[in-house]
């Protein structure tokens, strides 16, 4: 028996050589070091049958925000561009706007004025543009946006504006048995048309905030209706109990780079036993936008960082640690 | 190249033979006839590549009422049995309870006089035993109940009065590509302990009924409080709801027992092309119950019988289509 279980030993480190050096392919644009690899030194210690830090495939959840995260959230966060674009397409319909803010200011091309309001402005322009139709139409107009569109800076679909190492961690995670979640502060029904393709995260994995709907019968077929009404806001505390809400159990890793992030990230390292904590750290003026610290969008406040340290979570830094940002980059 | 040819056209017909006698002994639980068939007939055309009626196995989604279509609800809804078992364990803190209805009534083991206060009666009931601790705290103590609670007329634990034709359906499902989901109006983390064990349902495919919980750091931990207050009714025009909210596909199969699930099952049949959309009828005074019409649980309305009709609804008749009910059955 001797010879066969020698050999099988030397197969078994070949293999696990061999998996090693395609984990590393996996993460192509990605560059080596620490960060590299406190993911793939994570990933290897839950996914070892028998390590005490072993994770049964059926827990093996990873959630991650998507603005700021996944693609890209400037010069604003992309729903509220698709908002605008709202406005404008459903202004015939609406003359009273013309007199009206935060609509007014929009029309004026004076985005800053619009948004002055602040949350309350921000509501209106999504209630006028996201509420009173059938969840189906507003699927179809999300999906025609999001074939249509282009980004202003990168003069690209808003689909390619995406994190391309963040594209190689996710199907790395999934190869690995890892089930991945978005969970956002952005509308659900925003982005479930496209996570699919973008991600291949399928809708039932995407979690974001919502306005309620009421089921209905129109022209004698049932449909739901979009209200002008806001059903939950997942973001800051949202996140966990958002998770808690569609998911039903703790992640054992979890990708976000802002405050909004935070109680998502300590709900995760709550759960104990072998965990990951990421945060996308916007470090790279040159080949996306450099920001954080206390922006309007994407805040990274001091206390974060302070936080980040403390806990030994992973702080990606863009500028550092990615090859490559952008799949459209040469 | 032509013996080849036909080696694989006897080998793929013997496969399709093997693959449709692998099917109906997938079932054995189920008598042969009408109702059978339509599901396997209906199984059969969407996984069938080419077919008109193909559907890509992203979108096989299937739900499932919970009570009295996939468990038992008799003598009354078991999570009503777990929150009165709840009273009896939580009344040495609540001295008050002794001279305050609805507790009064059940102390003196009158349920029906402590329901008698309808719905407001029942969230009393459901908020004082469900509220007021940790997510982890609750779930904990739903294990402890489901483990070791029986049920008051077969003497077994609850997860064994599931119907066991339904769990080989579910697993068939599965076995050809469809995600089964639960959509109950029962409690979703009253769900989720246990289904994964008793249906091969992972909590992130349960969606239910729910009461609001709030983030909160506890001993310097984070944790989700459960709050006395109603977030989502599961039930009738809360299915679809409950269904775009967690899911955001429409299912292409949908199973229920009562009118509570009428919605779900006209939201299903909506999307068009090949849908299956199923009620279990109570009609087994011997094996089970015999209940529906105007009961006040699992109401089965002659309404309903008559759309089932109109709508080519397939109708179980748990008499006359089902071998054996529960898994305990010699």
């Amino acid at each position: 028996m001797k010879p066969i279980r020698n050999t099988i030993a030397v197969l078994a480190i070949t293999l696990a050589g061999f998996t090693s050096t395609y984990a590393q392919d996996q993460l192509p644009s990605w560059n080596d070091g620490a960060t590299k690899q406190s993911i793939v030194n994570f990933v290897a210690k839950v996914t070892k049958e028998g390590s005490p830090d072993f994770v049964p495939p059926a827990e093996r959840i990873a959630t991650f925000d998507n603005d700021g995260t996944l693609w890209c959230e400037q010069p604003m966060y992309f729903q509220l561009l698709f908002a605008l674009d709202r406005v404008k397409a459903l202004a015939p319909q609406h003359p009273e706007w013309k007199d009206q803010e935060p609509f007014a200011s929009l029309f004026k091309g004076d985005v800053q004025a619009a948004l002055a309001g602040g949350e309350h402005a921000m509501v209106e322009i999504i209630m006028a543009t996201h509420a009173g139709m059938t969840t189906t139409e507003f699927e179809r107009i999300v999906r025609d946006w999001i074939a249509t569109a282009n980004h202003p800076k990168f003069k690209k679909p808003y689909t390619e504006c995406v994190y391309q190492p963040m594209v190689e961690l996710l199907a790395y995670l999934r190869a690995n048995g890892f089930k991945t979640f978005i969970v956002s502060g952005g509308g659900i029904e925003f982005m479930r048309p496209w996570t699919e393709k973008a991600y291949g995260i399928p809708p039932e994995q995407v979690v974001g905030s919502s306005i309620k709907t009421k089921f209905e019968m129109r022209d004698g077929k049932p449909a739901l209706v979009r209200l002008p009404e806001v059903d939950f806001i997942d973001d800051e505390t949202g996140k966990p109990a958002g998770i808690n809400s569609h998911i039903g159990r703790r992640p054992v890793a979890a990708f976000g780079n802002s405050d909004g992030d935070r109680e998502m990230l300590e709900w995760t390292q709550a759960g104990g036993g072998a965990r990951l904590m990421v945060l996308v750290h916007h470090d790279d003026a040159v080949r996306e936008f450099a920001y954080g610290g206390e922006s309007k969008i994407g805040t990274f406040s001091a206390a974060l960082m302070a936080e980040a340290k403390e806990h030994k979570w992973t702080v990606i830094s863009m500028k550092d640690d990615w090859k490559k940002i952008f799949p459209f980059e040469q």
